[in-house]
């Protein structure tokens, strides 16, 4: 009988995982070049840690051992993210570290919901993060984007990723506001304002004045302010259009002028001020980004994060962070799936040294680790069949070339062009395209 | 409050995860140089499928909802290897995959154990497995301890690793024997046998006297043979000398035969023939395989694995197959814990840019920009302190080199040496050796 496959679980065939490594591969170089550092946290926290207020998500998965002992406390659950396990490693090895602390993680993480379109209950997430002992400078608020937009510019060359479009708020410029109009209780605006791409403008308006009890001007000024977005700093004129004026107000319109006028130099077109960008329920205190792929952006955010104050704190030291997190299942599994990217081959071998007789079958050994020892993934012929088979076995797995004959010399041939061609192991080398299995996208002939 | 650690969970330090990649990334390249493809499967697995022989190890960690419907029968675990899951992989996508199958997959397992000395409860596992649909050849029993020498060779050439001594037997070999004795419970004596390392030969030739029920001349001729070792075929005639023949014993002699002739040929020194090796309960049918770290005997297997005739069944198709699994955390977490095992640094900067005032920050990303490009990992300084404090960051990072200037040209400066000199960002190139974080033992010293 054929196991089913676990709802919300997703697994890669081996075409797929070369997909998905070619990616992972390339978001660590991004991360590296930029010198964060990797760390892994262990896949459990204790269960109180995963607590949001003391309230535990329905969404966590708790972890026992089948027979723990009765009354054992040890009760964990799997993170659901990469924020909470970082925020609990740097209060852990604080000792050790050194701050500003840049790090990148790449893991999976777990989420017991209900599996539907876009949402995994395993998936695997690619974060960076900066945080510092006490204060940490405005100016990393403008380095993440770069970072992770340069990441995605990158897999959108390389692979022909669509570009993305990273939309930048800042929680200060509309806390600002609401105070500066007089509201007092600005979460529960913002969180009426959050829904506007669901419900639309006129019934955010009609609910910020039957829920949040805002007079109409009121009402019309916040929905007015979330409406605004540019890709460049001119947002910052039209929100002094809208007459209010207020200190924290104008903290934020500075500290995101920063952002979208670095991004501009360095990553034109790929982000822009919006201001209705509001992350929800997340504990956000600054800078608030997500991210989406243009064509696709019914997916929703392929990459979202912000600046906290207090990322951690151990009641005598706060440790406040900017972080961005890449949602890498949510972005390829569905691509993979629908067959618009593809690796060029399901192996990584580059040769097939066949094999004449198994009484060869130490000559054919042999070659195949000269070719290794100068870096080309090699092969030997499972079988002595009839060559016209071992042709077919590596055509089967798109290897691209087939050895025949011993180390004292022997010929390759490119099994798509059906030339071949003498050649010495121990010099030989195939082009460089084909050392490795490539990653290639199929949007241009669509 | 700081947290404290997990028993059992163990988490490096930035610094032990430069090493740990560094180990990591060599074993991936030695897997696809041989031309095994990756996979990754979910954590979870079904928790009958993680039943042995229909009885569920205590060693489970059981995973279910927080909030889970009551009645609810998703009940699943985490996987305590990487062979279920592969297994199971294999009968799900058996359509979609070419046989023989080459794979490798490298991922964290889980087993709720007692922590103790060499025990985890969270723990990185490096596997190879080559599988096929109905036979296996034999020579891939001899291919699999090749490839796994390959990569420890390789760690004990690039880090200094100590090198590896794999210990292998072959079960068709020590049943076959005591068939031919005339002995019927061959499971028995096998299992007795396993103890011999712990109680030694006399109490385990009084066992099976005892326990298993064997005369003295067969009790002793059994621990005879389990005494044969040899780095050559030599073993072969201290088994003829004693006098048992069969022809289950022959297929074993000359299969274990094949795989010590090869690897004397490829990895001299690395691998003998121990015909003690019984891996206890594994439902391994043939070759088996141990390895130890030498130096380090006490801590353990490091490597190990063997043949399965059916790794994999659906009732109508059988699937044996072949693997190897090397313990990552085992292998590495009291090497670097005790300092064996060490990072030139902690990040993957090679260049920090200083930055003279904040006004000239945009000048210094620009730098940092065109040394990226080239493949150098660049930060730029957080503060635009005095230069005395910001190469002290470097220095605590021990990132090697500093930049002063803009991109007209400037200059870089190696802190190790004091040593200063004009360059072009868009051409400078720091030596090899200090691109990336090096990785180093620290034996020789001892």
């Amino acid at each position: 009988m054929r196991p089913k496959a676990l709802s919300g679980f997703p697994e890669f065939t081996p075409e797929g995982r070369v997909v998905e490594q070619f990616v992972l591969d390339r978001l660590r170089q991004t991360f590296e070049l930029h010198g964060f550092a990797s760390i892994e946290t262990r896949a459990v926290e204790p269960l109180d840690r995963l607590a949001k207020q003391g309230e535990i998500d329905k969404e966590v998965y708790v972890v026992r051992r089948l027979h723990a002992e009765p009354g054992s406390t040890d009760d964990l659950g799997l993170h659901f993210d990469l924020t909470v396990p970082f925020a609990r490693y740097v209060l852990e090895n604080a000792h050790a570290l050194q701050f500003p602390f840049r790090r990148y993680q790449i893991q999976k993480v777990w989420r017991g919901e209900r599996p539907q379109e876009g949402r995994y209950r395993e998936f695997t997430q690619a974060d960076i993060d900066i945080v510092n002992v006490g204060e940490l400078a405005a100016h990393h608020d403008v380095e993440l984007p770069l970072v992770t937009l340069g990441a995605f510019e990158r897999l959108h060359t390389d692979l022909g990723l669509p570009p993305v479009l990273m939309r930048v708020n800042n929680r200060k410029l509309a806390q600002g506001f609401y105070t500066g109009l007089g509201i007092t209780d600005t979460a529960a605006v913002l969180r009426i304002i959050d829904k506007i791409d669901k419900i639309g403008p006129d019934r955010v308006t009609q609910s910020l004045i039957s829920d949040a009890g805002l007079t109409e001007a009121e009402a019309k000024a916040c929905v007015s302010l979330a409406q605004i977005s540019s890709a460049d700093e001119s947002f910052v004129d039209e929100v002094r259009r809208l007459g209010v004026s207020n200190d924290l107000l104008d903290e934020g319109l500075a500290l995101l002028s920063d952002v979208v006028r670095t991004a501009r130099q360095h990553v034109p077109g790929r982000l822009v001020a919006d201001l209705k960008i509001a992350r929800g329920l997340d504990y956000y205190t600054g800078t608030v980004y997500e991210t989406e792929l243009q064509g696709f952006e019914s997916s929703g955010s392929v990459s979202s994060g912000g600046r906290y104050d207090s990322l951690a704190s151990d009641g005598k030291t706060t440790y406040p962070g900017v972080g961005l997190s890449i949602g890498v299942t949510r972005l390829l599994v569905p691509l993979v799936a629908k067959g618009h990217l593809q690796a060029s081959r399901p192996v990584p071998t580059a040769v097939l040294v066949a094999v004449d007789s198994e009484d060869t079958r130490p000559e054919a050994i042999a070659v195949a680790e000269q070719l290794r020892s100068r870096g080309i993934p090699t092969e030997v012929a499972p079988r002595a069949d009839k060559f016209g088979r071992q042709i077919r076995y590596a055509d089967r797995r798109s290897i691209p070339f087939v050895w025949f004959g011993g180390v004292q010399g022997g010929e390759v041939k490119d099994i798509r062009t059906g030339e071949q061609s003498p050649a010495d192991p121990a010099a030989w080398q195939p082009p460089q395209a084909d050392l490795n299995p490539q990653v290639f996208s199929t949007w241009t002939q669509r």
